[in-house]
């Protein structure tokens, strides 16, 4: 549980949180109340722990930053360059008020912004701490500076969509018929740990019907032959980086007639998807560019959630591509394009690549090929 | 990302879902908003998802419960009992506002309890468009409940300890000179899985100095001869319930000539504390059994944590046993019993048993010897 410190240049740690107190500013807030993950780790290379202790880094507008932390988890911070970045630690111990001690650090504050991952166990008691200060979000702050990637980041991304692209090719060695989903799922987590990534975040194995449930993860049924098989995986390597995608899989000739018509719409729609980015277009443009084929083939109501999702130190996070998100997409915008048709009760597919904005257009960090992979069955 | 579903007994989820609801009333709440995990799994055995879409279970104090789920997670609920249980769905899909759903089901509202682990992300939407309901934290409301545990709960704990104590029989296998914390660690994760648990919760091994920082896990450091190492481990079975135990080891003998007499004053100390436990003393009086013990023996500035926390669903639960908590044990309350003696920069050591409150007095769940088990060198 203690922090695990990324080797993220100081210099650029420190630029972040200057960039993070102009915005706050900006926002009318007079602090950033931010709890451990991945805000904390982009601002000063260390996520923290979240139990029910309070950890939040108190960083005002204008002034001294303030982690305010347990004692006994202020050790999990010792490889974090905290001195270097101009960052004072406030412990606190069992018995104490945390809360009053953050009130402490901003006297004068009307508007305070929490992030978004504290806790209501958090938020509550720090709205009675401080009774005159506004409780707005910080997630508006913290991602308008997170979706801008530098290079450094998009090289982490590249990395990690090229560790998931070693695992998606191996998936052939562990689907096959006779085996659970969660037979399968164990074997690509235990790859996707060895292909280069630190954690699995998560691994969803959908065979058959339970390929038409896109967040299903694995279950005990039993590949058979003829199942369409959705697989989802992703993992986090080192420098706290995300890969996330999605290839789907037949287990010999799939067994509905409608499968090869439906995944060429679906190829189709992921392919214009990704071609439709490019800086000074919407995100909402981009949904619309892979929902618009998918309709035009009469196959609309089975495509049940938005295009994708930015990625970066959290697997889902801004820009979300959403039809209603007019975010107009910047060079370093990084983002995943994953269209689905879900046929339920039968069998679904889904193919999703990360994308990164570029200066004249998009670079994939996949490079897996897009089409129906038939495996052996 | 699917619900893992528990096969608990729908009459028993039935009992607690009316329980939670006259809680509620007696707090003065019209509503509890709980959001995925643990407390929902308590309540409808399943503890859902929780990304940055809106899930919440919305339990009036008088009234039907409804689900509110997106629609592409609803299938995770599948093998929840929710007809049976009387809980409505009610999915709503991205771009629609969920938080405005919430509020139409809860009209007349003055107060809603939201549940501790709800975001800041949700809670402050929530709060929005509910502008007549005060907000108050549902932990109160459910703690009480969760903090007195059935009999199936309990022998839910047993089993959980019991596979927790077949991992530190066994940590001579791979507690050795020239080996890192990591490595050490891995292999214990991997028997933590082997001997019965679903999933590794956590892994502290703290080697020599590294010992002495409380929530230390593992690092890079070679463990080598003379380090006193602590291992504290824990992981969440099939049923969700979680064992937590830890034990210290030497690698040969200790290098350190205080080791042997601050053990054994700890040994007593952590004995004293669980042969306190009984029904109608309090939490902070187990506490206090403790450390009481270390003080007298002039060591009372290097035991800086609380003695314990709850235990159940979650790895920390109520009720804390920690100074200042008033709370009366009951029979069914489970928890841990835990000091500490850190000595910084050099060494530390810890001895953790969880406890059940019975109706005479205590079971401990762990059975593994308290001494310091020095391993070959």
């Amino acid at each position: 549980m203690s922090t695990i410190a990324t080797a993220v240049d100081p210099d650029l740690l420190r630029a972040r949180l200057d960039r993070a107190r102009s915005a706050a500013a900006a926002h009318g807030a007079d602090a950033l109340l931010i709890a451990p993950g991945s805000d904390l780790r982009y601002l000063i290379g260390g996520s923290g722990s979240s139990f029910e202790r309070l950890t939040a880094l108190v960083l005002p507008a204008a002034g001294d930053a303030v982690l305010v932390v347990p004692k006994l988890e202020a050790p999990g911070y010792d490889g974090v360059p905290l001195a270097e970045l101009g960052v004072r630690v406030a412990t606190w111990v069992d018995g104490e008020d945390p809360y009053g001690l953050v009130a402490g650090l901003l006297p004068a504050a009307t508007r305070v912004a929490v992030g978004d991952v504290l806790p209501a166990l958090h938020v509550l008691p720090l709205r009675d701490a401080l009774p005159g200060a506004e409780q707005v979000l910080a997630g508006p702050v913290l991602s308008a500076l997170r979706m801008r990637k530098d290079a450094a980041e998009v090289e982490a991304l590249r990395q990690a969509g090229a560790a998931i692209d070693r695992v998606h090719a191996r998936i052939g060695e562990w689907l096959r018929p006779g085996r659970t989903e969660a037979e399968v799922g164990a074997d690509i987590a235990a790859a996707i740990v060895a292909e280069g990534h630190a954690k699995v975040e998560f691994v969803i194995v959908g065979s058959g019907p339970n390929g038409a449930s896109p967040h299903h993860d694995v279950s005990d049924r039993v590949i058979t032959a003829g199942d369409v098989v959705v697989v989802d995986i992703g993992g986090s390597t080192d420098a706290g980086y995300n890969s996330d995608s999605t290839r789907t899989y037949a287990v010999g000739e799939p067994r509905d007639a409608d499968v090869a018509a439906t995944y060429a719409v679906l190829a189709a729609a992921q392919r214009a998807a990704v071609e439709s980015v490019r800086p000074g277009v919407t995100a909402e443009s981009v949904d619309a560019a892979a929902r618009q084929l998918i309709a035009d083939a009469g196959l609309g109501e089975f495509f049940i959630h938005r295009t994708g999702h930015g990625i970066g130190l959290d697997v889902h996070e801004h820009p979300y591509i959403v039809a209603g998100n007019e975010t107009v997409l910047e060079p370093g915008m990084a983002f995943s394009v994953e269209p689905g048709i879900y046929q339920a009760g039968r069998w679904g597919a889904r193919i999703e690549d990360i994308v990164v904005v570029t200066e004249t257009g998009v670079e994939s960090v996949n490079h897996r090929p897009h089409e129906l992979v038939v495996l052996p069955a």
